[in-house]
């Protein structure tokens, strides 16, 4: 769990302004490369059958969305692709490409650079997609922008927001929860979690690098689901947004969320209610779905949509509901 | 040409801190609208048969692509929409929808950031498209980050920056060097042009608010043109990439480019030679391509493609040839 110090890095490697926009744009598409990247925009091709394009972006701003102190550039880049895919996912499509729009200092050390384009790089492979296109320019802080494209094949509806309905199930796949506690970790430890916790890295990991199985929004999709999100804010904000547009009420089976073992472990050595990550945590991209058939593979049943307009726990209404707001 | 200071915008309008998340995207959303917007990701339907997917992104950070005291927010707006359509016109390909990641202060006015939006959907329209999505987050200075997305119907190839032939004609679509002669204007007096030099104010709104017709890229690509691109660097880089990409040199026509008469009178003015705007002055966002049929309506002949690796005028080589570097 060794990182070097930013100040080691700026050692070790020239800075962009040192090697000037080609040699960054080159030290990217070297460890993230493309066929298809390099003109001015690039082309798509997608052989499915009534395609329609899916489309969306999110940006990750040094020292709010990540610190490279917890986090390795490469693991900076797995994130910007896996939170934004998990939208592809979310709406039953199939990630396609990402584009990459990277501000950054002048004195940034190319590594870090070239860390998170094989970040990208590596979480894309997993998706078989590649980083097509992008932009790099100079500013105060370091912001990555992806942008996500998405397929959505055949003609079956997307899965949006509003389409949960009373009598469905509410299915989940991904852990809950697991994010917030690993920031919270950070925020007391920062990498330096005493030995003795080391079995709590994974929740460390689920932060920093969080993982969603590739092709599960799709197998969602092609298996009845009807409504769709990914854990992003939280999960009774995101939920509460699934409800309102459907104009339904969500209940959550408390046994089903119940905090796990690990989540207990970390709340009790922060003095925490751990609780309140699984209830509004964030990050997670965990998929959150609705269906009238039996949960899709990899999916469990967490809850169910019965009429009204909120979202409670075993009927009630949870303590915790203020997710992630950027403002 | 009255512009609020940034101080008095504060005072007229909450800010983003103020007003949270939630507002800061129903200002945006409701001055740039999308039926399509607001889901976890936008799903795009285009009728076009054979159609392709085109793609790309390109971040303005304040201070470095744009000042406030400068540029209107809705010019910023604007001109981020336009750089990136020019991007997918030069493809050959039709804008088809735009994606907003913006990064904002948290005491940015909200009338800064819906003016942008304002901007944003102001010059969409004029494509006939939408901003379909977006992600907004805290930064300590502002980010535009817009995605633009196109569609290439049928089956010819799209306009890339390889398919330069020797006997093809050179030809151009739009103002070159207004950009940047509007730069150095603004360099010299910001906003306040001496009024005996008013008719100089079209350089400056080139600068600001740069405009392509919509559609000459496919018109382009319907009518015979095999190599394009846009302005972005300037004329000399930019056709340098074509030039290397395609195996081939390209000589321009002196008396083609030369300094329009409002270029004179800035070069005159400011005491800079205006040939530097034309040559390698850069976000003009005229599109550029080479073409072995006549020159498409709209276009203007100015050079020829021909044997060799390199760019020249008249047969020789340029003084200025180095354009818009990132870092």
């Amino acid at each position: 769990m060794s990182l070097e110090t930013k100040e080691e890095r700026v050692k070790l490697t020239p800075t962009l302004a040192e090697i000037g926009e080609k040699r960054v744009i080159e030290a990217i598409t070297s460890v993230a490369p493309s066929s298809i990247n390099g003109d001015d925009a690039a082309v798509l091709h997608t052989p499915v059958p009534n395609r329609r394009t899916v489309a969306t972006t999110d940006l990750l701003v040094e020292g709010r969305h990540f610190r490279l102190d917890w986090s390795t550039p490469e693991e900076v880049g797995h994130k910007a692709i896996v939170q934004n895919f998990a939208d592809i996912e979310a709406m039953g499509a199939r990630p396609a490409a990402a584009l990459l729009g990277l501000a950054a200092p002048a004195d940034t050390p190319i590594s870090i650079v070239q860390g998170i384009a094989r970040g990208i790089a590596e979480a894309s492979s997993h998706y078989n997609t590649e980083l097509v296109g992008g932009d790099v320019t100079q500013a105060g802080e370091l912001v990555v922008s992806i942008t996500a494209i998405g397929a959505l094949g055949g003609d079956r509806q997307a899965l949006t927001l509003d389409r949960a309905r009373p009598g469905q199930q509410v299915v989940a796949h991904g852990k809950i929860g697991w994010s917030a506690a690993g920031l919270a970790l950070l925020e007391r430890f920062g990498r330096a979690l005493p030995e003795e916790h080391s079995e709590l890295w994974p929740l460390i990991d689920a932060h920093c690098a969080p993982w969603i199985t590739p092709g599960r929004g799709q197998v969602a999709r092609a298996t009845g689901v009807t409504a769709m999100t990914d854990n992003s804010d939280g999960l009774i904000p995101d939920l509460s947004t699934i409800a309102a547009r459907s104009g339904v009420s969500i209940d959550l089976f408390a046994d089903a969320i119940k905090p796990d073992p690990l989540l207990v472990q970390a709340g009790a050595l922060l003095g925490r209610d751990p609780l309140e990550w699984v209830h509004a945590g964030g990050e997670d991209h965990t998929l959150l779905a609705t269906t009238a058939k039996p949960a899709p593979s990899g999916f469990r049943v967490i809850g169910e949509v019965v009429r009204g307009e909120s979202v409670t726990v075993d009927g009630r209404p949870s303590p915790y509901t203020k997710g992630w707001a950027s403002f």
